[in-house]
């Protein structure tokens, strides 16, 4: 994406690795939109924190460092003689940065298998380029089959951040809306729920709608419903961290809330991911594991201060009891149809993103 | 309620009106829990900008506020010699403060009526202070009526505030709470929505209840449906802003939602409020007006930093858009039953708190 760090203009995925050494570098998403930063990590141990602290976020974007992190052990493991404990160590590492997105375990699965007959730097950084690559392909495909469910004057309600941020390049649920743009489809409104705890939407997703010049409204996550009501919202697209066999849909969350106003309203309601998203071995999303992170998320907010300083400061009283689920299952029977590389897909003919 | 100001333990109402002068002084919400202080007001104008910027808060509070702030109009008029005009526009002003919350007419109404046949401050104050005893000793019988509804272990969840900082004293929804656990039934445990965007959940209603020594905790607006999924909520209590005649009910913005998140689930969901709130005038909903306020209360928080001091964040970008519906509409076919002091009503028997 277009971004503009310690003044210079650049146009960069949200993670890559450099090609004359094993730097992962990334746009810190932590501080955005107030602060433009890249961070650099050197070794898989700064890797894996940096997806634990969400210093980037988004399923695809997740899976991609995880896989680029488990090429920088795959270096190491070369290069210093280390035994196959170190590989299993990192590769456990890794994994257990995040435990609900499934495409993190997709990226470091993907790069294991290249190394399984020759561990070699070079075939480890080939199978993350790849999977990455593969990410941003199927990205453009679920925006051009996303982009048939849009219209002129269309109003659409996001939740959390789908963009390029999210997914390397295009974008999942923003990916059709921001090629809708480009493609002359006009006047699209975007409604933003902010996304509490960590306001992804508020921060991030009205970030690239502004760049993209495409107009949005942000909202308190519990104006939703409100909006739908008065007729102001015709769809709802979200992302999705992982989906089983059976269609059910872990997301960031406020998902399941979104989809059963949805219902409530009759309003479509869609998620779009790619095919690393997909989990066809476990059957629903009972059995997902749903990751709660620190109370803190809740009880304290970074933002801007009056003096230019990024600030945190707490909301509540010390020692309040929060309770933070990153994310919720959305049944299958509340989505109206699954925007993927392939097509529009129900969840009857999901089982297709396997082959 | 007890609160400590300036390391003096008091125990004072919400608001309230001096006798030996013709101060209003209420406790300062809009910084607590972090910053404990008094706000005093000399004269209308001033009072009618607390209830404005939200000094205080919750609809009987707001009523009880605007009647003080009336008898100020009426001693000036009376001792300075004002005309007519200058009372009808004092009366107005304090109307225009806040549009949604009816318990504000009331309150004014209510005084004007006594200075009808003799326009003079002691009568008015007599008005406003017996308007004020009304609505502390419906809060009293509310919290008594909704005990019926708790037993021991019961899992309530709530939204923004409504204990006595919202209502003078004892609560509307958190009432009936606050009155079990001193009539010694144990083990509720409350699950607060934090709402934003001030947050009135996280920072009040966590802060009263862990002055009543009450379990709970704390929760963004969206996780609320994914804890009913997981069966943790057994009843969703909430107040209200404006009841209409056919038992709709305006309410802090994200009501709405909970109420259809209650549906889907089979929760039982109340809503609790004294007559003051019912507004017979209005056949249904449609015809609240909706207070929509200023966007930075969306893309600012306001919190404490680590030096101790009370900081304005941003989060956005500045010029993001963002809309700011302060209330919502509840249909009465999403409400289980309305806790008023006369009883439990159904919409069908709510006319019976007009006599």
């Amino acid at each position: 994406m277009k971004i503009t760090i310690d003044n210079i203009d650049l146009d960069i995925p949200a993670v890559w690795m450099d090609n004359e050494n094993t730097k992962v570098k990334m746009i810190n998403q932590s501080l955005l939109p107030h602060v433009k930063s890249l961070y650099e990590s050197d070794n898989y141990h700064t890797t894996a924190d940096a997806i634990e602290n969400m210093i980037i976020r988004g399923a695809p974007t997740i899976g991609a460092t995880a896989a680029y992190g488990y090429v920088q052990a795959v270096f190491e493991y070369e290069k210093f003689s280390k035994d196959e404990k170190f590989l299993s160590e990192a590769y456990k590492r890794l994994l257990n940065t995040r435990p609900t997105a499934i495409d993190l375990k997709h990226g470091l699965m993907h790069v294991n298998e290249s190394i399984q007959s020759n561990t070699s730097f070079s075939s480890a950084k080939r199978a993350a380029d790849n999977f990455v690559n593969d990410l941003v392909e199927e990205a453009r495909k679920i925006s051009l089959n996303g982009i048939s469910l849009l219209s002129e004057g269309i109003n659409v309600l996001t939740h959390c951040n789908t963009g390029p941020l999210a997914t390397i390049e295009y974008g999942t649920a923003l990916g059709p809306i921001l090629m809708a743009k480009q493609k002359g489809i006009e006047n699209i409104h975007v409604y933003i729920d902010e996304t509490r705890p960590r306001l992804q939407g508020a921060r991030l997703t009205s970030f690239e709608l502004i760049q993209a010049e495409i107009s949005s409204t942000v909202l308190t996550d519990s104006t939703a419903g409100f909006l739908m009501k008065k007729g102001l919202i015709d769809m709802v697209i979200v992302g999705a961290d992982r989906v089983t066999s059976n269609g059910d849909v872990a997301n960031k969350i406020g998902t399941y809330s979104l989809a059963i106003l949805c219902k409530y309203h009759n309003i479509p309601f869609y998620t779009a991911f790619p095919s690393s998203t997909y989990d066809h071995t476990i059957s629903d999303g009972d059995d997902i594991k749903i990751e709660e992170r620190d109370s803190e998320e809740v009880t304290t907010i970074t933002g801007k201060s009056s003096d230019g300083t990024m600030k945190r400061v707490k909301i509540t009283l010390d020692g309040v009891n929060a309770i933070n689920y990153a994310f919720d299952v959305t049944p299958a029977q509340l989505i109206t149809g699954y925007i993927t590389p392939i097509g529009i897909l129900t969840k009857e003919n999901l089982y297709k993103l396997r082959s």
